[in-house]
């Protein structure tokens, strides 16, 4: 493990003071802002996840919003996933796209009104693409980050966690969808999402100043549930086929090399940035695609580069990210893997750090 | 200190292995890319910039690059400088705004060619920024992230060093001039310029294989003459008055707040966006400006948000960067303070997690 210099420039969020006060041992940067990553140890949150309920500071999702006449015109230029039939109280998953079809992100779009959206992003500054984009276009529309920070409630308990600040209604939210609820005369938006499997919600608290009250609350009424500071776990999201922005993709990737074909409805998103190439794309398709990959011998380091994969002494594709699971007793891997192959149960070999081990392409993730 | 989680997504760079055997002992992410901070101390790397000569990973000052037609077109568009008279082999500091005349990076222009550009940015994604207005003013431009990695030499024996590595020729490059030099049969581009008052260059390094090779051969060539690796350092940038983009300024400010107004001709770089906004700021001047500030006490704690600047009740502006200075014997810090309480030798108070201490508007910085 290393250290990291902490400055101005590494922003702290509404909920850094619970975060230091539960006992915080490792950040990562995200999106120019400080994101918590383990708590008590990368396995402990893990188990602990899985059992109980965990509170999340993703302030580092920021918002990009877009306001104004031309808001949803723009927001469709921006994706190939066809917008037409989402009404406002729906979140979508989409893929953020250039004018060749390389992914610039994959966030998560919520519509708050046919002239009102935030983008809620993984890490890259797609602020600067949003405005380039309005601004060239010369669209009728504020595009800005605003006081926004997420947090995130997670696990099984989530529900009952939730229940206990703001009434049963909560546990009527569905899956991508969300609803406005109060917490001390404020009012919140919450969504029933996040980046585990495990279930929950995120709420998304406009003004930096409800923030440690909302956290405060939500610990105190968790206590007997087992409530634990947490954050995305690298071993869970793995298992989950999560897929992480700069780490298992980047702007050199289509969506579908990422398996998110079915995120892009490039016929009919008409006008989207890079629809020529990817209807291109669609039509041929990807010559690679991310894959699950089990890591055979006993847990492999920390991933911070790529791995190559080896079928003999070709290279084929190459490991993103990789972890020990608990659970499945093996290294739970995603990779992206030539199609030549891409097929499941084919037997590779990886090159780690810390020598060449055996490696299996599954057919799904381990959820 | 915290612990720093490593992945694929906080990229390591050509010199890496460099870094790590040379016993890095802390990094910042920048730019999506790992920037060591300290290899002896923060002290002990700032006496040896002083006196001897230090080689920076500075990876992840990335290139935007720009060629084609329209190339030096859209290279005016993006900044309030006057690039007219601005030929081949020259760099220049250039503020990049938006529309409202809001900083979104204060990157060096390279210009290589007439339609041939290299923007060397600070921490946001410029390219993001540029592809958008490329992309919506439908210029004949590409835009692109090119391999190509700076490597900086810094410190008084930096031109001996260099030197020995280059030829005399080296010596020749003036400030913010470059010129090419050969390596291991690569063509290199050297500039006379970095991150720090104590003269030196930065290598802009074409294709990742040859960085550890020229790392060694700096290494190998400078053991006598102390080298050491390093990196940015805190105190010395701060007493040099050395700004930096996230910590000290913000796309909330403009140029003229930060004291770049120097470098905004608006009058006559015609196109440029943000030059309606500009103008006005211009005519009647910012109403708060970055200072130097000298802060009272033992050395302050690190500075990783604003303390604000008091006078009796009242907030007159906020400390984005402060470090104890051994030479001056003071804590050397950079604020930005309200135009009623700018003026040089105006007491303030400053408040810091550690309470709050007297703070002096300094009449310049400390080199």
């Amino acid at each position: 493990m290393v250290q990291l210099s902490l400055s101005r420039r590494l922003r702290r969020t509404p909920f850094s003071d619970g975060v230091d006060a539960a006992g915080v041992k490792a950040f990562t940067v995200y999106n120019h802002m400080l994101l918590p990553t383990v708590f008590r140890s990368v396995q402990e949150d893990y188990h602990h996840l899985k059992q109980a309920v965990q509170i999340w500071d993703v302030s580092c999702e920021r918002q990009v919003e877009l306001r104004g006449p031309d808001a949803s015109r723009l927001m469709q230029l921006l994706t190939p996933r066809d917008l037409r039939s989402m009404n406002p109280g729906q979140c979508y998953y989409v893929p953020i796209v250039d004018e060749t079809g390389g992914m610039l992100n994959d966030p998560v779009a919520v519509k708050l009104a046919e002239d009102r959206w935030w983008i809620s992003i993984a890490d890259s500054d797609l602020l600067y693409w949003v405005k380039g984009i309005a601004y060239g276009y010369r669209l009728d529309v504020l595009v800005d980050e605003p006081d926004v920070s997420p947090l995130a409630v997670q696990g099984p308990r989530s529900d009952d966690l939730m229940a206990r600040v703001f009434g049963d209604r909560v546990r009527d939210i569905r899956f991508f969808r969300f609803d406005e609820f109060e917490f001390q005369g404020r009012n919140l938006i919450i969504a029933r999402s996040g980046y585990s499997k495990q279930g929950g919600f995120e709420l998304y608290v406009e003004g930096s100043d409800i923030g440690m009250p909302l956290w405060n609350a939500l610990m105190e009424a968790g206590r007997d549930l087992d409530v634990h500071a947490g954050g995305p776990n690298l071993i869970e999201r793995i298992e989950g086929g999560l897929l992480s922005y700069g780490n298992d993709m980047t702007d050199d990737n289509t969506p579908h090399e990422c398996g998110l074909g079915r995120f892009c409805n490039t016929q009919t998103a008409i006008g989207c940035i890079g629809r020529d190439a990817l209807l291109r794309v669609a039509k041929e398709g990807p010559v690679k695609q991310i894959r699950a990959i089990s890591i055979g011998g006993d847990a492999v380091p920390p991933c911070d580069q790529h791995w190559p994969l080896l079928a003999g002494d070709k290279q084929v594709g190459r490991v993103s990210s990789a972890a020990w699971s608990p659970d499945f007793n093996t290294n739970v891997a995603i990779g992206m893997v030539r199609m030549t192959h891409w097929d499941s149960g084919t037997e590779l070999m990886v090159q780690t750090p810390q020598g060449t081990r055996p490696a299996t392409v599954m057919e799904t993730f381990w959820n």
